[in-house]
Parts: structure tokens; C-alpha cells; sequence
């Protein structure tokens, strides 16, 4: 990261985790310190991402094939940066993100297919950037579940892959986590939300 | 091709070039001699690619970048390939698609970007068929484009480009043409549609 530009923090976990209230917590807690943070979400994020998100996460689990689903996260990813994250970091400004390639590696890569290389090809090859902060929000996958669901968003196509899969899912970001110590931290969702987002914080004071 | 799988058939050229009507035609010839054709489209050809395809040819021709395009066509094709293209040539049938991947190689491959090598990297990577016999139907741009834009279609976006690009489009296609010269005919479009029928059909006498 040059002085110039700014700093890219995505939260990633299962849903239910809690990983978008201290994503906007998150960002509360920076203007209230003065900073401008742009707060955005995956897939999604940009006009024509949130159309492609609508094709992603609505409708039966079996819609899209594993690999039609890292092309159209990918797609989604692109616009996102293009239109939204890279003008913001340019900028010099904090950009906040629920989700990102990570997701997908976990998702996809690592738990609906065996599909990792060819999430980290696209990846490559179509987006070149990695955020310089994650944070894992863990937790339980039966109690992230049971809140994820109880939303009732209509936007349940992963949820309805059923609780042995969130519990692979949950693995997965802890595997990752493990696999990029420099920029991944780990916290423990299951504790009140301003416990979670004090440490949220004072990860990000010792990091940026 | 194997005997046991069927005929793999596109037709390729710039929007007004006739090549949708000799698909069907074709494929209504091959019913007439007793074949049960499989007539498909590109973008489209299975309901998820249908999705994608409302994405991609509506709007505003800014709406996405031309590597954004590349992901959304081959999430489409992916999904075509999987639903459609590949169960109808495993049980034996001429599959019949108006466009496939070389309109990918043209559009965003060597006219609206250059980036050839990103489209080919995506088709090897994540659909890997090529067509058995590609009809690429010859224009004059502005003749083609004329006929297009009366239609009227609402799916206008890459009309909306303009003529010079349409020009260049039609000298992609006849280069992507000398480029794989075992499976590419090019066959002149402005002639009466029974004529242009005809030589399409007797290239695929003497090439099947």
C-alpha cells in the first residue's frame, strides 16, 4: 500500500456470523473518528454487480453449476472493483467490504467443488487484488444458521445448501485464515456485538 | 468427433448478416431430411444463460467494461454448454448455435479491447469445445447494420456502438476465418436467403 492510496479491509464467514453488522459498526466507528470509509458488499456493490448478484443468490441451489457460479462472482467482482473499490482507494478513502474473493475461494474453491485453482486463475487473471486486511468472523455454523435463516431475505440460496455445508463452509474460512496469516484475523462472533467490534478495532489500530 | 457424438454447428457474422435466419433454415432442412437438429443461440440457449444474456445486450453500451463482458459471455456459454450444447451432442444430435465463442474472439477479443489471449485463457479454461463447423455469414457493415437497427429489438446495445465498429467487426470475423480455415467457411450474405441456404448446405454435405 502507497501513502497515496487508500485501505482495503473485507469481512468475511458464514452467514449469520455477524460479519455485516461490524462491517457497518466498522465503518460507524471511522466517521465518527473522522475518516470518509466507503462501506460495500459482495456480490454486489456496483449497479450492474447487484444485477448479477440477484442471479447468484436467489432461486433453487442447483441453478448454477459450481463453475458458472465463480465466472458470474468473478464478472460481479470485476464491475465492483472497477466501478467502486479502485475509484475509492485512489482516492486515499478506507473501503469496507462484506465479502470478497475469499468467498468465493471458500464457496466454490474449497467446498462445492474441488475448484480452488480455478477460483485463484480467474482471480489472477480478472481482479489482481487482495484486500490488506480480513476479518474472519467465526462462529458455530448450527448458530449462524439458525440466524442467517431467520432474516428470511429471500435471498437463501446458500443457506438452503443445508447445515453440514455451513459447517464445511465454516472450516473452510478457518483454513483460510490459516493460509494468510499477514492479512486474515479471526474473531470470535459469538460474544456481544460492541465486544466484537472493540476487537474489530483494535485489529485494525495495530494493523493500518 | 467420434461417431457416437453428434455435429457440433455455429454460425458467426455481425448482427443483420442473415446468419439467424440460415440457422433456422438449417435446421429446418435437417428436419425435412429426417435429422432431429438441436437449433440453439448464444448469448442464451438454457435459462441461466438466458439471464445473463437480458445483461448483457440491454443498456447502455458503457454498462460494462469489455472485460467484465468476457466473464458474463462465458458464464453464459458455461451454463448453455452444461444445460444445452453438451446432453444433446452426447445423445447424437446436430447441435445448430447462432454465435458461440468466436463471437467472443471478435467482439470483445479484437475490437472493443485487445484482449484476444484473456478470451481464449477463459474458453480453454472453463469450456475447452470448439464447433465442428462454423458458417461465418459475410456482410457489408452498413447493409448488416440497417437491417439490424429495423428490427427494433430493444436488444440494441451493440448496434448502439456504431458503424465503424460494425466494420471492424466484419473484417474480425474474416480474419478469425482465415485463422482456423479447417472448420470456418465464410459464405456471402447478400444474395436471396435461398441461395445463401444452399451453399450452407452443401458446405455441410461435403463437411460432415
Amino acid at each position: 500500500m502507497t501513502s497515496e492510496e487508500g485501505l482495503f479491509v473485507t469481512f468475511e464467514g458464514i452467514d449469520g456470523s455477524g460479519k455485516s453488522t461490524q462491517a457497518r459498526l466498522l465503518a460507524e466507528a471511522l466517521i465518527a473518528a473522522g475518516h470518509d470509509p466507503l462501506l460495500t458488499r459482495e456480490p454486489g456493490g456496483s449497479p450492474g454487480a447487484e444485477e448479477i448478484r440477484r442471479l447468484l443468490v436467489e432461486g433453487p441451489p442447483e441453478r448454477w453449476s459450481a463453475e458458472t457460479e465463480i465466472l458470474l462472482f468473478t464478472a460481479a467482482r470485476r464491475d465492483h472493483l472497477e466501478k467502486t473499490i479502485a475509484p475509492a482507494l485512489a482516492a486515499g478513502k478506507i473501503v469496507i467490504s462484506d465479502r470478497f474473493v475469499d468467498s468465493t475461494r471458500v464457496y466454490q474453491g474449497a467446498v462445492r467443488g474441488a475448484l480452488r485453482a480455478m477460483v485463484d486463475e480467474l482471480h489472477c487473471r480478472m481482479i489482481g487484488r487482495e484486500a490488506d486486511i480480513t476479518l474472519v468472523i467465526d462462529m458455530q455454523a448450527d448458530a449462524a444458521l439458525s440466524r442467517g435463516l431467520a432474516r428470511r431475505s429471500g435471498e437463501d440460496r446458500f443457506e438452503d445448501f443445508g447445515g453440514a455445508f455451513q459447517q464445511r463452509l465454516r472450516q473452510g474460512f478457518l483454513d483460510l485464515a490459516a493460509e494468510f496469516p499477514a492479512r486474515c484475523h479471526v474473531v470470535e462472533g459469538a460474544r456481544p456485538v460492541q465486544d466484537v467490534a472493540r476487537q474489530v478495532w483494535s485489529i485494525l489500530e495495530r494493523s493500518a
